[in-house]
């Protein structure tokens, strides 16, 4: 028997495989592999990108030349360009607008084969803090009601480039998805007045059956509406909404939280490709934000979307979040 | 510069690359291929099915045999279990349910590597109406709030066997996807007492830069808020909000567009994965149903949904419909 589970949050229902669950040998994932060619985020190529917006480098050496130990530049095929207004108009019966926005690509680190796990910790941490001081940078610009950051691992989670890199989009409106979120936390909030994430924690660290890793400031845990088999979660035990304002002593937590989830997951999983998303709260605007909590939502890429999700937007996880942690636990 | 386009239903925003938009020969798809095997859907293999349900075979043979032109079956591996009751309960501050609902397997065709292009009209109209006599037989479940008829063809595509077939679930809920989709419909006709669906064949028939095919009682176009490039509506030109409604008469000019529009399709995409998914009423419920209009959306897989795509639900789409529409029609 197959159990149906709700989200708490966004109000969506997942199918959940706990009769028949998946054993990891089971997924048949398109394995994360290095095709070579010409890399424009490699050292000695850094004429290929866009010039650089900020940098973490040797402070002998200048920008755009080599030396650097992260990098940011802008997407050389951004998604959304940086002139204009935002001016809507219509179109018969439909309603378009100009697409404003930024989008810069943080080049976390100069080795093109390693992912996070190969990294040392304070490597991860420059990397972090650079996503903290972009965010800081481009909320600047009032035009900008959400910044959205997000990493694209492997071919099968759809990166065109190999090179670690995380994306930054800086977007006119709050993106339907995240709206939709930060609506249903807030509905909890205005309800119980508690921080819906907050009774998560509360609730994963007493049961502890989803949880990975725990450290002083965070936890890892497979959330028990997990959309994708091994989905992990990674959140602040201290309330707080935005990303960027993440206190500097918690990074070095972030960064080795991450690196072992990480780790944890590829030994199960041998070169997966993934996909981590930064929740956090909407900039510039007017509130909302109240009872909201940023996370990472991390997915690695072990099934494919089909038609039932797309029609749906159930979804159908084949290995039960509590049995996911505990392989990853015991890894 | 790109576009940002507002789907008038959903209220999804995708964002078009109008300046730059990628060529079909520009996009690096996973073609079909055919691993073989022994295949449970073949001719003599039926006893590797559970047993049939209903089938369109030669009077003279017996279930569960060849001779079969149609033929439905249980799913072997059910999303959701048909025994029980839909017992909502708590698990601390989560929610959940027993998985009650159907999972049907419709094979619609004996002929292992014939895609929908390859069958007489005729085969293809014998799964069509089968789609329909499966779902009025559903319905009579009251549980059932919602048929979910779609199809996966292509590992790609998310298909797990090879051979043609669509999958219809019965659902104990109106998923989430669907619900926003009836709502946004409805509140459109509440303000304007008219169909948004047939406003779109309105302005889609008129303007003709969208337009792929159309004939009697349907047309096939590339809609105005495409999420991925080359996605094509099918939608009968008169008002029916329920798939299973559909007059008998239309069912030839429905299998006539399908097959040529994919056709057309493929001859752009070799051998290109796809799903389509059939949207239309829920059942068994209080109404709802005013201002909808069932259709089907096909959905070429040429790209990997990423990153910002989960986090946003926002769509980028490097190829406009209208660009997309010209290539189809030129086939």
């Amino acid at each position: 028997m197959s159990e149906l589970r709700r989200d708490p949050i966004g109000g969506r229902w997942v199918i959940v495989d706990t009769d028949h669950p998946s054993k990891p040998e089971e997924y048949e994932y398109e394995p994360n592999s290095f095709r070579g060619g010409v890399c424009p985020f490699c050292y000695g190529n850094e004429s290929l990108t866009p010039p650089e917006i900020e940098a973490i480098r040797d402070p002998n050496t200048a920008p755009n030349t080599s030396g650097w130990q992260v990098r940011v530049v802008a997407n050389k095929f951004p998604a959304l360009g940086i002139e204009g207004d935002l001016e809507r108009r219509g179109l018969g019966m439909y309603d378009m607008s100009n697409g404003v926005g930024a989008h810069e690509v943080l080049i976390e680190t100069p080795y093109h084969e390693k992912d996070i796990p190969d990294l040392l910790n304070s490597e991860i941490e420059n990397f972090l803090s650079m996503y903290c001081r972009r965010a800081l940078d481009l909320i600047k610009d009032r035009r900008f009601k959400y910044i959205m950051i997000f990493k694209n691992y492997g071919a099968a989670a759809g990166a065109s480039l190999e090179h670690p890199h995380t994306q930054m989009v800086a977007l006119p409106m709050v993106p339907k998805n995240v709206m939709e979120e930060i609506r249903g936390a807030h509905n909890y909030f205005e309800y119980r007045e508690r921080c819906i994430f907050c009774d998560i924690i509360r609730q994963e660290t007493q049961k502890k059956e989803r949880l990975i890793l725990e450290n002083k400031h965070f936890l890892s845990f497979c959330p028990f509406v997990s959309r994708f088999p091994f989905e992990i979660w990674i959140i602040p035990k201290k309330h707080n909404g935005l990303f960027y304002h993440m206190p500097q002593e918690e990074i070095p937590d972030l960064a080795s939280i991450l690196k072992d989830t990480i780790a944890k997951l590829k030994k199960i999983f041998p070169n997966v490709s993934y996909n981590f998303i930064v929740h956090s709260s909407p900039v510039n605007g007017d509130g909302g934000i109240e009872g909201y909590h940023w996370h990472i939502e991390f997915m690695p890429k072990l099934t494919r979307v089909a038609g039932f999700e797309w029609g749906t937007g159930f979804y159908l996880v084949a290995t039960p979040p509590e049995l996911a942690a505990e392989y990853l636990r015991s890894k």
